[in-house]
């Protein structure tokens, strides 16, 4: 490997190549190279585990937290859930050419809009190796190519996952420099990578608000980053207590650590002497510390919410609940608090449920349901790549169709504007 | 007055609230306080047209070009044309809390899309004034609030409509604050609007290339921003070469200095010397200056092209023409020296139509018809705030629909998550 700066250099100019030769490529050969991912995955993947154990040993060694350890495990799980999603996005309609609308001018110009890739995208992740497999594979069917930049942790696996998203990409007679892995995992490459404007098109990080700072930061082409997720769930008067007492626990203790958890509740003061001390219990055996504002601390044990509570992802079991008076009350607390991420209401009420649907300004925003589902999986997007809380491009959940956009195009007969 | 940062502070804040009402605002009040506007416009004109003699008379005493003075003044055309506008755009579909496509997951949750505003706008553009109504008028129907600097030498005249639309909002029960001009139209409001991140959520300059090229490096949001159009006709072998003649004179001289004209034209070389001495004699009539590569000399009169010819936007009566020999070197050469702004093809060959088609990278890429179409009044969109040639978000004319996006929605009765 010569000096990082012109190597990395070398690999987007190689990866501007590729997605030109990938935004004419065929549905049918993406589609191929997506299965025979799936099929290398089920064949090779024993060296891809013995990959995954030199991380894991390297990671042990340096006293990695066990949660970390988690992420970067590549589990029997893992594998099939990979699998699957190749299988579903390699046979997802493919989006490119794709033309929405034509319609027809006074003067007789057809005018629509196709959908083309982005072109050359830098996703800069951090340790869970299967991102390397989800964004390659999303990037790959959107006609695009990815310079990804995985966590150092995770170089063995993700070296070996990207060997065989190549193999696949040249058996399918596609250019294997449309999926490459940046070979230095340090600081620097992101840097790197933010100078690269006029080859790479979009970058998305995917980590702490640090890295995604960063990026924000120095990044010379657009950025779609996912800030934190401060989300609520608003208990409305006259809810199904017993399905939101469900909502809540789910939310907050299905898996803690993610960025769609459930980090506030608030109640209506009508239902809080029933409903309260129902979640108590149910936060209790599920291992959860209650923070609650004075109302709610006259009803059930709590420790004392201070004023940075309101705006804290803790991604923990920790939750804090406060009493309201009435829906413009939560609206109000959510629009002060909220970071526009998941915000959930539950009610038997139809006007509240449609004011609530059209005046919460969220990447996604739920009535009756679960914050868990802001994932492109469960949205129905095939995958996903991230969650942006930005609203421009992409807001919520970036599947494949958020990899492309549109231009537009114009058939006519000799038309000229007067 | 007070001081320029904490005034234009305290301007952008009422707009960020002004812009949380709109988002609420009904379709009719939107719809009333657009078409109260065109009425005030013919009301009102005397009074608009002595503020623009004002700003007329000192830009002449300055010594302002002719061209510059032009696009200075308000004529009773450009009055009638802005009044078409308002009511055209009044009169389309609300965009707002539209829902695309409510789909049912396996668990019964429906999942959807929702249009939504963006929030506030800065809008950055030079003299003329009557895309201080245009961008109001767009923005206002996607329910954002816009903060409008415009260049100094519109002042008086920009200061006069913003009252008129302002008096059109507090009409029709609408924020006054949702259409704000910055009251110090100097280059430094451009730097302090770029740093106004968290109270703009997008920042759209419309100008000459230092102004885009300095907000783009400022700005700490997202900046929606159109470069230069390098564009090109291609006219292919079988050519219909009377319209390729029509289409070529109308893209240059119609309006050339708009980003939209031809700049380009490539000849198939089966074609050139039948095409190129009737293009020389309607350009020549056309009053256009030809520059061509040796070929092109070898048939007709034309100053030697040199290299930075092919990549210069002149956005006067000059056009550079070159002989290829087959479309794939026109394909390439667009890809070399085009701008991603304007690209069309004059053909009878349907498979070179859809080539050109799918395969050229530009915001609009048309077949047998004029590169001056690529305007979003033209196109369909009713107007236009711009025209991007970046891919995020907006690629190409930006109307109502491009200053919206969408957020998820779920409906669900309980579900939770495995």
């Amino acid at each position: 490997m010569v000096n990082a700066p012109s190597s990395l250099l070398q690999l987007a100019q190689a990866a501007q190549a590729a997605a030109r030769a990938l935004a004419k490529a065929s549905p049918a050969a993406k589609a191929r190279a997506l299965q025979l991912t799936a099929e290398k995955l089920r064949t090779e993947w024993e060296g891809l585990e013995a990959a995954n154990r030199v991380d894991l040993a390297q990671a042990e060694a340096t006293g990695l937290s066990k949660a970390k350890l988690d992420r970067l495990r590549l589990t029997a799980r893992i594998r099939d859930d990979l699998i699957g999603g190749l299988l579903q996005v390699a046979e997802m309609p493919d989006p490119i050419g794709a033309i929405e609308s034509l319609t027809v001018r006074p003067n007789g110009l057809q005018v629509g809009r196709m959908r083309v890739p982005l072109g050359v995208i830098g996703f800069i992740y951090e340790s869970r190796p299967n991102a390397t497999v989800e964004a390659s594979a999303l990037s790959l069917k959107a006609g695009n190519a990815i310079l990804l930049r995985g966590g150092k942790e995770a170089w063995h696996s993700n070296r070996a996952l990207v060997q065989v998203l190549q193999a696949s990409l040249i058996e399918a007679g596609l250019p294997a420099e449309a999926i490459q892995l940046v070979p230095t995992p340090d600081r620097s490459a992101i840097l790197e990578m933010c100078q690269l404007a006029g080859l790479l098109d979009l970058i998305i990080p995917r980590g702490g608000k640090e890295l995604i700072e960063l990026v924000q930061r120095e990044a010379r082409m657009p950025v779609l980053a996912h800030a934190e997720g401060v989300n609520h769930l608003y208990v409305d008067a006259g809810a199904d207590l017993e399905s939101a007492v469900a909502i809540a626990v789910n939310g907050k203790a299905q898996r803690p650590s993610t960025c769609n958890s459930l980090e506030k509740v608030l109640v209506h003061a009508t239902e809080a002497p029933r409903f309260l001390p129902r979640l108590a219990a149910a936060m209790q055996a599920a291992q959860v510390e209650l923070r609650g504002d004075p109302r709610t601390r006259a009803i059930i044990e709590a420790t004392a919410a201070h004023e940075e509570d309101w705006s804290t992802e803790y991604l923990d079991l920790i939750l804090t609940v406060k009493v309201v008076d009435s829906l413009e009350e939560a609206l109000a607390h959510i629009a002060r608090y909220g970071s526009r991420h998941t915000e959930a209401i539950c009610t038997n009420t139809h006007p509240h449920a449609m004011r609530f649907l059209h005046e919460v300004d969220a990447s996604l925003v739920l009535v009756n349901a679960s914050p868990r589902f802001n994932d492109g999986f469960q949205l129905g997007l095939g995958a996903e790549i991230g969650i942006s809380t930005s609203k421009l491009h992409a807001y919520g959940a970036m599947g494949v169709r958020e990899l492309t956009t549109t231009k537009f195009i114009a058939l006519g007969n000799g038309q000229i504007r007067d």
